[in-house]
């Protein structure tokens, strides 16, 4: 019997986003009889979103209803379920903050805005601690890492954060010449930092196998193969990681590795393909902004044509997205192992219980289980996932509480910092900028809070 | 009642330090009865140091026997206690590394032979589980911090760190104005990385009195006051550090700091003084030097002139070190609070239970008793605390599993590095280096041994 839920999506004006929402809620027929609530705060990007989602369920005869609001609150109240995947300030925002910070001399931007996007949230989850505090929020906007785990220290929220990208071990069975389907793999660490520790083919290891294909065939792979900007998985960046790590990086863990691939767009293209310089290059990132843009072009012309058939434009297939199979196994316990972002609580060894780390879990309406993963390699723990952690530890205490001091910290870790000087600079500059406001101001009031000791305010 | 103890000294042929540990044996009455072994590689540095202890106590009337050995294995059988001084190759070696690092771009060097000390601390260790497992083992030689952490997890041997660093608490107080016999202080952390957390005069808080200093008198002092080598307690650096980690820095702590006051002799003429650039410049260190070779020169002179009274030239008063007075409160109970790095279990909120920590402790017949810190201020945590126990945990793994992964992620790691393939260039050249023929060995052997994926050997 199909169960009514209360699902309120924040950061709806996001048109793919809510697509694929709307397709996969209308084909959930467990879900039969449950209301979206789509918030925004931009009404002229939400507006289409709601008339979308309206017409698609009464194509497809999906008794799912609809409704929009510009106020956070509406789309809590009662939530049985939040999806969120909003972005402080959305894309032009984080354009504009990059085009300046790369006038400072950091190449392709630094990444305050994720403190901008944890605090945000936490705000949602504070919200929902007061109007709906059994729901669970599942985390889609990123920072996914950092900001569960501060949801989850700051809040009583049960928090999940979901991401595609460990689907990336499709693709690498797919370039080694293996049957997707076939296979079965395990990636573990920290959302976007998840490394493979088992990858199996009809059963059999299927480790050896890559190391087979990077001894044979890398090398024409790389000369050949002309890759879409999002197509990273087995970039030479990859292959180089999982030299250093010991273990094979998943999905967009291989965009991120470390600071001596991103030095410059030649460095870029050497280690991410010489055509774009991989997703995260000024070529790769621009044209995925421009596929973006017509996207939802095409998402808005769609909407705006009251004749047009949505159905036949966007294909009533579910997403792929573990969303709603999620939903649908904590509501109805159809039990499903998923890749999930939660707490903890002893499934990695060595990391702390109150740190969120990506892992396979069985979902069910007991909840999400994490399996247990164990010990990971010495190598893979110092080298890799303990600096990743000392990195978020620093985002989520400069988001928690800022602190002049921090940000500084996090200034001069950055390997583009050249001198102190540059970096207090850079600091103050930073502090001074749109969006920063509030950041800015929580740093001066704790300063002069009073319990501070010390030669007086920072940047 | 005396107690007669057999103490081991490895390294003894350090002079200086050999003085000292004669000088305070001698007059440390409650272990008359005692026996000394002195132990070093080098027979001729080694051998004044036995006529020096023969002599000295036979002037004093000290009931103290001496003995010398290049042999380990006699210093450490029957031991009861074991000072471990040692550094891998002395100075003519880390001089002959640090000036071809310089060469390849990492001024004033790069810290490998702290991987080379860690393993001759732990080969002493393992020697002692087998012929003297009973025994303590005071660290005096550095990195006390990673070697005694590796100590404690790989042995079973009792082990404590000592340092005198955390005296520069009385610098401070006399710089500022206090008499530092009346001022009361507690700075914890790690070996060389501790951070006031409490400092009293006569019964008051006196950390505004820091504060004001700064604000009043601290420009002042750097204009007018003539340092040396030693002197950076009351650096700019020192203030710098204060204020970015929000806890002052005590004793070697600020020498430290971060990369920024260290990219160039300028910089550190700025932060540490303009004569010297501080004790660790070119300048400063090489004041360093010649110091201890006048005073081993002059210390070798006084042995060889058979009519020199050497308790009139080296005066029997305590050195003030913190060894003899745990050994005595160790065998003796007589209770003593001193300044000791131990393993943490607990005393620090937030390290691990096998992280060697530096606090204060009561020692006395029960053992070595750490009073409990508490939670330290997130700041320092996340900013300071956590980067310098991942760059510990770098080094310890490295030298007890080495790999060349590892070092390949410590040179990344380092502000200085500018390249990938800088970085894999100096690896190589480093492993080639004469003094790490045995790691770079262990390395090539622990990637044969199988195991190991990814597409093989790397430096």
């Amino acid at each position: 019997m199909p169960s009514r839920v209360k699902l309120g999506v924040i950061g709806a004006g996001s048109a793919t986003f809510s697509v694929g929402v709307v397709k996969d809620i209308c084909l959930q027929e467990s879900l039969a009889g449950s209301h979206v609530t789509l918030m925004d705060v931009n009404p002229d990007r939400l507006e289409p979103m709601l008339r979308f989602g309206e017409r698609y369920a009464r194509e497809l005869g999906a008794d799912v209803t609809f409704d929009m609001t510009t106020e956070r609150e509406e789309a809590l109240r009662e939530a049985d379920f939040v999806l969120n995947t909003a972005q402080y300030g959305g894309h032009d925002f984080v354009e504009g903050l990059r085009a300046w910070t790369e006038e400072q001399g950091y190449y392709r931007g630094f990444r305050i805005n994720d403190v901008l996007n944890i605090r945000v949230m936490l705000s949602v989850a504070r919200d929902m601690e007061r109007l709906c505090p059994d729901a669970w929020l599942i985390q889609a906007g990123n920072p996914v890492f950092e900001g569960c785990t501060a949801m989850t220290r700051e809040t009583g929220i049960k928090v999940c954060g979901i991401c595609h990208g460990h689907h990336g071990y499709r693709e690498l069975a797919e370039t080694i010449g293996l049957d997707p389907d076939r296979v079965t793999a395990q990636a573990v660490g920290f959302n976007h930092c998840i490394w493979l520790t088992h990858f199996e083919y009809e059963g059999g290891d299927a480790l050896p196998l890559i190391d087979e294909w990077i001894a044979e065939k890398s090398e024409q792979y790389w000369r050949e193969h002309r890759s879409e900007y999002w197509d990273n998985q087995m970039a030479k960046a990859a292959i180089e990681l999982y030299r250093l790590a010991g273990l094979f990086p998943i999905g967009d863990t291989t965009r991120r590795g470390g600071w001596w691939f991103h030095t410059s767009l030649e460095t870029k293209k050497r280690w991410y393909g010489e055509e774009l310089g991989g997703f995260d290059s000024e070529i790769g990132w621009g044209v995925y902004l421009r596929g973006l843009d017509e996207e939802v072009g095409h998402i808005h012309a769609a909407v705006s044509d009251s004749k047009a058939k949505l159905t036949e434009i966007f294909r009533p297939e579910p997403t792929g997205e573990q969303h709603f199979p999620l939903i649908d196994a904590l509501v109805h316990d159809n039990r499903v192992e998923l890749q999930v972002n939660v707490p903890n609580r002893g499934a990695i060894e060595g990391i702390p219980d109150d740190v969120v780390v990506e892992v396979p879990a069985m979902c069910s309406a007991r909840g999400i289980q994490p399996y247990h993963v164990g010990a990971l390699p010495e190598l893979l723990m110092v080298s890799v996932l303990r600096p990743r952690l000392l990195e978020a530890e620093r985002t989520i205490s400069l988001s928690v509480h800022p602190d002049s001091r921090m940000l500084l910290a996090m200034i001069l870790d950055d390997h583009r910092t050249k001198s102190y000087e540059q970096a207090v600079q850079f600091g103050r500059d930073l502090l001074a900028r749109p969006g920063l406001e509030e950041v800015a101001e929580e740093m001066r009031r704790s300063r002069a809070g009073g319990g501070e000791r010390g030669p007086g305010e920072f940047l």
